[in-house]
């Protein structure tokens, strides 16, 4: 009912949309419609913003991260520890330690993890130059930061024999109670992981 | 911290998906990281759709419901009853009444309410038109189907006044339990107006 009654180019807009992770058919429509309510100059930025970013943003060659250039700005940043290695699920993961100030080295972002299930295996992944990045670099430390859920636990293990043949030291970020979190609530894993994963008070 | 890490084409799309309502900075930068993820011809398209839509999606300048021509769909429709107008708040609204199948008449689309504290007044809504449309189409009744809250209702009263003047009957869609709802969970203003909206049961 609704799609005959609905111009064919805005029609268009809402399947588009509707593509979008988290948006449903009917978030489409509203969102047409707002674009629709605004002054034409709205739809139009976003439309060039959106040309732009195909034909200007692309990954980084070293570390997938995205970049203008062939490479991205931490990669070409030379206050930036060049022997410690960072691997994230993806961008938004390398955001949020960039945010939190406290990693200073560099990063290779996989752009997925490993899903068995999803179809997702090591070639999906963004690994055929991480060995090649750990020698050229001289790396000394690799940080695997994958999530802690069970796809990310099996990336990470599967990173740790990935990588063994170059002989660098590969670390696992910290599981446990997160700051503020009340220890009621929180589940018998993390918990236990917490106890084992225990420092010394100083 | 995250904006000098990103590239300006990224940012720009971000900032702007940020506009669009319900869609925070965090949410548009996913659905930025996903466009990137995705085939380029994806947000090739999706920039086309939006050129299309400011270049071809007006509002029709009888009833203000989306169109590609003048006029929209359903007022080119011959065999909608032209003597019946149905007044609705936005676009989303007259979707419902066309998904219900239970509304065949006219409508006319205010793509607002009276919103006096948003600075929302009788001159933001489109009535320009609306008492002309009437004595044109010599309408017999002024359906009223602006949300049953309280800038809703302040609309209906405003339009029942407005209207006066062409003598057209003016009725108001009936406030009442909902289908399935269960009477122990429904407010008290709405009880009490279906109470008073009680209709004999034949």
């Amino acid at each position: 009912m609704s799609s005959s009654r609905l111009p064919q180019a805005l029609e268009k807009l809402v399947s588009l949309l509707a593509r979008l992770p988290g948006i449903g058919e009917r978030s489409a429509t509203r969102l047409a419609f707002y674009m629709l309510s605004q002054p034409e100059s709205y739809a139009r930025e976003l439309s060039g913003a959106l040309v732009e970013l195909v034909e200007r943003v692309h990954f980084c060659v070293d570390c997938h991260m995205v970049a203008e250039g062939e490479r991205c700005t931490i990669c070409e940043d030379p206050s930036r520890e060049r022997t410690t290695l960072c691997v994230v699920e993806g961008i938004a993961d390398l955001l949020a330690f960039e945010r939190s100030g406290a990693y200073h080295g560099l990063y290779h972002v996989l752009h997925g993890v490993l899903a068995p299930l999803k179809g997702v295996g090591p070639d999906e992944l963004r690994l055929a130059n991480l060995r090649g990045r750990i020698e050229a670099l001289g790396t000394s430390e690799v940080i695997v930061a994958t999530s802690s859920d069970v796809e990310g636990e099996a990336t990470a293990l599967y990173l740790l024999r990935h990588l063994a043949p170059t002989g660098v030291r590969v670390s696992r970020i910290a599981t446990g109670v997160p700051m503020g979190g009340e220890l009621e609530y929180v589940d018998a894993t993390t918990l236990s992981r917490a106890l084992r994963g225990r420092t010394p008070l100083e």
